[in-house]
């Protein structure tokens, strides 16, 4: 396709350039620990396409010559190295057989604020206490698929650059603009100054369907974790208690799903 | 509160009254595997509480005794033998490390047809190839939640009752009836003529929203696995393409996650 990617063979996984890639699974990745550098890791070709494609400062990719060749056109204008290896190469510098064939590593950009967040947004997300990667990921694919405009994250959240997040997200965390919450709960009556109606998600039977807000403008909807909820804090800082309708008998959703059909029932996708 | 369960105590891992809880981790429970028992295994109070409500014939049950003492009231009533034991022997015995402290173990009932799973359903899911143990339980987990009556295994799934499936499920595997399908895709010709609306689910374009149908007297969802989706001979043998609709550039949504935003928008637990 007339793209053209200089490559740069390196076959010895001790090569130092490859450093960025060595034993994730226990490296730790996140700035908020010991030794943590805070780099950002993409595995495989659809995840690497959105590092590629959003504002990360790409550092390098390693890949098998076959993944490579399939992002050609992505990396066109990119100007960090790309490396290629084998298969085997690759698990023994990563540390675990690495099914997907390419990862590509990036710096944090600076992060957004949460009044970036909600700029121009109609639909925020706002988390409390989601510490499960899997699922704060899932929150964010699911977020990106429904048209939910921002993520504001509470105390008690996990770091959604982490790995894990970005994997099970397929990509959409690099994507979705998402902030701290500096000041828990009093940015709940910030974000309802500045025009959200605030949504805490709960499965109570007394708490209004979600979907009676499908009109309203600027919608927050407040989820917490998946077996505690939210605190009782958040949900005095609301507008209002919401639940999705449900069978009789069955406790909840898992909290990703529980946002989907939020989300959806908000009609926020257009 | 008054319920008195006659525990026993089975200090000795070794002990072979806890054979059916040996080795979890590598003994085949799945009947369609050389060596298989078929034996339905549920791990924790929550889960063995619906086993233990459920129609499956209790074999037997091994616990801390704190667990235990919470299934009390669930126990009444249920004469298989209740084992006692401790959290190190439970670990010996099924070869991991259990943090739920309790399970159970059951035969396998006879298994429902077709025909009884749609007798009186006003909606009931259909799958094909949904190979991942995990989507299947999370799939009926949501179907539970959100008012779906059956569901339906065309080619390709895996076995509900798998022990990942039964826990991702929250037990809801052994309270949703579901029936193979054994002829495909003939019985989408079945289904049709038994009354259904049969929606197959895709991300393409043109499909219609799903909440179209939500004034359906009957309908069956049809969902593929997911990466390929559902195959062309499904498609072919349904009434009409659904789909959720999505925000631009986004791929779709986990299989499950579509599902229970396909259950909701039928509006099938009103």
């Amino acid at each position: 396709m007339g793209d053209h990617v200089r490559v740069i063979e390196v076959p010895e996984p001790a090569d130092p350039r490859l450093n960025d890639f060595r034993d994730l699974t226990t490296a730790d990745r996140r700035p908020d620990r010991p030794g943590g550098r805070g780099l950002v890791i993409a595995e495989g070709v659809v995840v690497v396409r959105r590092l590629l494609a959003s504002r990360y400062p790409l550092r390098a990719v390693l890949g098998v010559p076959r993944r490579i060749e399939e992002l050609a056109g992505d990396l066109a204008g990119h100007s960090a190295p790309v490396y290629a290896t084998s298969a085997e190469a690759m698990s023994t510098v990563v540390g675990f057989h690495l099914n997907r064939g390419v990862l590509a590593v990036a710096d944090r950009p600076t992060a957004w604020t949460a009044a970036d967040v909600v700029a121009r947004a109609r639909r925020v997300l706002v988390l409390e206490g989601v510490g499960d990667h899997e699922n704060l990921g899932s929150l964010f694919r699911n977020a990106a698929a429904l048209g939910i405009d921002g993520v504001l994250l509470g105390p008690g959240c996990a770091d959604p650059l982490y790995r894990r997040s970005v994997r099970v997200s397929m990509g959409h965390v690099l994507a979705v603009p998402f902030a701290q919450l500096p000041d828990w709960p009093a940015d709940l009556t910030w974000l309802r100054d500045s025009g959200f109606r605030v949504l805490a998600m709960t499965p109570a039977e007394h708490a209004r369907p979600v979907s009676d807000f499908a009109g309203e403008p600027k919608v927050a909807v407040l989820l917490g974790s998946e077996g505690p909820g939210l605190t009782p804090e958040a949900i005095a800082g609301s507008d209002a208690a919401v639940r999705i309708p449900m069978a009789g008998g069955v406790d909840s959703l898992n909290v990703a799903t529980a946002g989907a059909v939020a989300f959806y029932a908000l009609g926020s996708f257009g």
